[in-house]
């Protein structure tokens, strides 16, 4: 349940994201839905795909249709707004990586793969969609050139096996981790530490 | 069996296409050959990876390498002929379209996902194709700057769900749908509205 | 056992290639390690989605991971001498091609699956990890330019094909067609046919 909560608001994050990147390269509705849709959905696809979740949830879960389409409404409705907007993206992008993070470790962990995979599995889960989202605008992915994205969710995803290990109760482990993973993000892009924004 | 001939149709047309697109990169024969393939197959080839039937078709029924191995040696025949073969290439693209969207939703019905799973499935399997050949010629994705592409896909989608609702006979759903899509697509081009050719 | 050598083998040269097609393109170690492991992988990747082997052996074999991250350390260690290990890149490059090219062969074969899709099964794996490596580094695919790739790879692995029909050593067979694919390779690069380096 708090999992479930805790993917959709990354999706909502993500999806918002993806839009207003849409709209910075002058796409339409579609290709801002798009957008929205993969970089709110494409770790969690990939992740379906290669662990063999398969059809992937956002085919049977309207949820996550619904969401890309509320993100790439706020999305419109918020771009006149985009230079105040920016500071929220950003904050609002690192409680995405956090929470992907969690939630792609948890749901690898549950296929019973090994530690290390997991871990891949997690940095997937939270880089995938901004990849995707970044190869569909004609540019180098931003995580494979701000490396700060891929550490916090490295350092993040290690913690959260280390509590594992300790037996720590779950709210604090997927809670912990988020706050790991969003603290190193917004003390990145505070001291501009490979700044995105 | 229907359908299947629709397949064939759309996969050659979108051949073609793919090839020409290459040509235009000046990539070679193996390259106009992989474009050919991947926007002939691209979406079908994505819907099967999503909703797991593995290996796909194009891998098991040798029918799909020669349209598209066909594809290629009409492109490179009728190159020189390309200014006044774009016409012939827009509405073919129109039809290719048409009769994806209309197979691709048929299969996912098949495999009793959701309405709107399907309707997502038909437009993947109608615009996927085109959408990988644009990232192999390192550009950004026609289909997510041109709005009419979808819409088209989606009322189209949206009209064939209706007539199954009501029972109809099933050469006539086919045959409305891929008309509909077919219209929508020409009309745009006629008027220019957001015109790729 | 033989075959697992051949595939790391060429894993390990495809990778170094990837981290200094990353290097190249300023991107940080997150950046390389991505490259240096899709560059090396990615052709296995697909085909494990491709026909079904999932979770693929990346996630489940730590080695894959370990020789990308070796890979990476060594585009690093020699970057300063590039212009020296350019050579020496193409010549590995080109013996990577032949043995994915193999590798890839034989585990279709394995899976069942017919002549003319092992082949092609044996070029994707051969081709998909650079055509990855080029996307990502935002460029159109050398292999769909430079034919002499896709070239080397069918020849080779037709006379694979033919070997078996005619009953040779396993041993034979793979030595053969790697050298065979590494031979063309080196000689276009010697004689600059549609030469990458």
């Amino acid at each position: 349940m708090l999992l479930q909560v805790w993917e959709i608001l990354g999706t909502f994050v993500f999806c918002v994201s993806g839009a207003l990147a849409a709209r910075e390269k002058e796409m339409d509705w579609f290709g801002m839905f798009v957008l929205a849709l993969l970089t709110g959905t494409g770790g969690g696809l990939l992740r379906s795909v290669l662990i063999g979740d398969i059809p992937p949830l956002i085919l049977t879960n309207p949820l996550f249709f619904g969401v890309a389409a509320a993100g790439t409404l706020v999305a419109l409705a918020g771009a006149e707004h985009w230079q105040r907007m920016r500071r929220a993206v950003s904050v609002l992008d690192a409680f995405g990586l956090g929470l992907f993070t969690v939630t792609g470790m948890r749901i690898a962990q549950a296929h019973g793969l090994p530690w290390w995979s997991c871990l891949a599995l997690g940095v997937i889960s939270a880089t995938f969609g901004g990849l995707l989202r970044d190869v569909l605008r004609n540019e180098i992915p931003l995580v494979l050139r701000k490396e700060i994205y891929a550490t916090a969710c490295i350092i993040g995803g290690l913690a959260l096996l280390g509590m594992d290990l300790l037996g720590w109760h779950e709210g604090v482990v997927l809670g912990v981790t988020t706050l790991i993973i969003v603290t190193i993000r917004l003390l990145a892009i505070r001291y501009a530490i490979h700044q995105s924004g």
